[in-house]
């Protein structure tokens, strides 16, 4: 008979510095961390941010390497007095500090790589504790350190998050791979869905949200967009595939069209893909939105292939001179109106010699708004050579949400089209 | 003779949810209180997030309230089964819950108010700690509460951000400051500047930054942006505010015209404040910026009392027919020049009609780089009247944060003209 024993591998995450204390910094580390053991089958069970106090350090790093199998400090490695974190781990395990020749010659040619004076304080960065493997920085000085203690894993790292991550990625995945061998693989899907309020896409998907069992789901609102997030932890690769798979198709069966993407895609990216493939141009002329919805195109490399204008037409002056809005118009139907909207995209069109043109007229506030036509109310337009488009919509929030929502909506009637 | 008692007010932060454990979300609470904390002379001292898991959660909260005066609990007061908060804090103090008529109003009148039925569940979060003051959620159904308990304070707060803010800002910092009467303040001002690299900013201030005792420097590097943070701790607010105005005037006096602003400010909006005063407009044509910069510009309410318009002139052809760029200028200069970014700022002056024009013209990157051209490499120019002012930079970075330094770049010369 087989018996499986099934060790979970646990580690704790403490973060070392009086900024975050003080609220001055927004502590990335732990999340970063957090989602990196996660992938390798090893469940966070504590994230810890402490002050740069020898004595909080000290008793946390016992308390934790009681806790939990690995204990991953961040911060407090660097040349100065404030840094403490050696001392502390030194003091904490009972270990003597000794004087690492290779992390001394790391920093010296650091420095001179640089052709900068070398402080004599960085040299306090090479006394590391007995026994420690040392992870060399490739952009600062401090080492990254993995220390075995007994049964236990310690590991420090730099609390410069982008020294910290090469590290992570890895060194540190690697060891803690080959040393734990975690028998449990956790992998995680995202499926990102607009057009639709969160209260509806809960309803729609109510009972798959509520899937237990080692199965975890979440759903995450973010303006003019929702994503829902399927993670599963199991032995085995293909049971996680599988049961991600499983539930993806269910979700794919309720949301349809909806849908525009998965994990880290953009609705920006994947109209981008949509039209370099139908090798289909664009021009957008936009008012309330004020050049973000061109921002957000241009963001993604190699736009430049299918982006050709954008007209940021704020006052009325612009959307006659340069858009050929008849006055008119605009007197007749006001600047926010159907009718504007759709003689920008059409104009715009025109003008860029593109195939699609998009015109997007409102009201982002706080100002500007009146009870006919409230803050938040937008028109968005989009042209093509023998058919004109306009969509009415009314969104809630502060001027830089309206002009976010207004965005994805504009680029969900070109993925739509 | 006079014993003053120097009371340290301490607070621990506790942030439940296995989403921040999977590292799936990016937990911004815990800075958030913890800054506000400090604003009001309290110390945070620790901070920690720990799962859905009522064994943990009990002993965490019992752990906090013996080592600290005030407990702040965030998350896990949701309707589900999976919040458990509120059993938690029953258990960990020995007390009942009790049904609040209060509560279960303000979550019937929720639901009516948006016209949606009641879930049964969502009674569950009426059921609250005797002896707890609760605070209403003016977005959300979950309530805020206030529990004494001996001379410690437990504060439950919802884990949604744009919940739980509010009551941190109101309620909870009201009766904290009354509850404790904190005998120190705290005090932060930040120092914004552009125009300089970290390790320029760093050499110029080096000692100052160096200042120690009851106060606290930091430096934060942004692209295109340097923040100098001072913090000072003190029992008067006199010596809190000499103290900082002393060191804010030897920064300004090695720092000068390279600081833009203070505390919250953006350059946009100090560009902004500027032009409304001189009553000025703008007008600004943008090639690798994508519209970047329009969209911060018109980030600020308001801008269209001075911003007339936008071009982005991503292709050759809109340089040529929308901003009269003659072909041959492209062809014998290159799309990316002095000479085209010179007279993209000019010609959308003219065409916008406006006091101020701004070309931009660069290559964002990834692709689209030469040896002699590289990736980074951007012309800013600067229209008046009589007058025509263009420069050249390189940023490095990724495409995104080229496009943000470069409109840093732009605004600083807004700014400094």
């Amino acid at each position: 008979m087989h018996i499986i024993i099934f060790m979970e591998i646990s580690a704790h995450i403490i973060c070392i510095g009086n900024e975050i204390m003080l609220g001055h910094i927004n502590n990335t580390n732990a999340q970063y961390i957090a989602r990196r053991l996660s992938s390798i089958g090893i469940k966070t069970i504590r994230e810890i941010s402490i002050p740069d106090d020898p004595v909080v350090i000290i008793s946390s790093i016992k308390e934790s390497l009681t806790d939990s199998n690995i204990v991953i400090l961040t911060g407090g490695l660097g040349p100065t007095v404030d840094d403490l974190t050696l001392e502390c781990i030194s003091q904490a395990l009972y270990r003597k500090l000794i004087f690492s020749k290779v992390v001394e010659n790391h920093i010296k040619a650091h420095f001179k790589k640089r052709k900068l004076k070398m402080p004599a304080n960085n040299l306090r960065q090479a006394y590391i504790p007995e026994g420690a493997k040392v992870i060399l920085n490739d952009i600062g000085t401090a080492p990254g350190l993995i220390i075995p203690a007994r049964k236990k894993i310690l590991i420090a790292l730099p609390g410069v998050p982008f020294e910290m991550q090469p590290m992570i990625e890895k060194d540190v995945s690697n060891f803690l791979k080959d040393r734990f061998r975690p028998d449990k693989i956790i992998k995680s899907r995202i499926i990102k869905i607009t057009g639709l309020p969160e209260s509806e896409v809960n309803e729609k998907i109510e009972d798959i949200l509520k899937i237990e069992g080692n199965v975890q789901m979440g759903i995450y609102p973010h303006p003019g967009e929702i994503s829902v997030k399927i993670t599963v932890t199991d032995q085995d690769k293909k049971n996680v595939d599988f049961t991600i798979s499983k539930i993806e198709k269910k979700i794919e069966a309720r949301l349809k069209n909806h849908i525009f993407g998965y994990d880290n895609e953009t609705l920006e990216e994947v109209v981008g893909k949509s039209l370099l493939k139908s090798k289909k141009s664009l021009s957008i002329a936009e008012s309330c939105t004020g050049g973000l919805l061109a921002n957000r195109i241009t963001n993604i490399p190699g736009s430049s292939e299918y982006f050709k204008m954008g007209i940021v037409a704020y006052s009325n002056e612009a959307k006659t001179k340069i858009l050929n809005i008849p006055p008119k118009t605009i007197t007749q139907y006001g600047a926010v109106s159907k009718n504007v909207a759709s003689l920008m995209a059409k104009n715009v069109r025109l003008l860029g010699g593109s195939d699609i043109g998009i015109g997007i007229s409102g009201i982002a506030g706080p100002g500007g708004g009146t009870k006919k036509k409230p803050v938040g109310q937008v028109y968005i337009a989009l042209s093509k050579k023998n058919k004109c488009v306009c969509k009415e919509f009314y969104f809630l929030g502060q001027r830089e949400i309206i002009k976010r929502k207004a965005t994805q909506a504009a680029l969900d009637m070109m993925r739509l089209h």
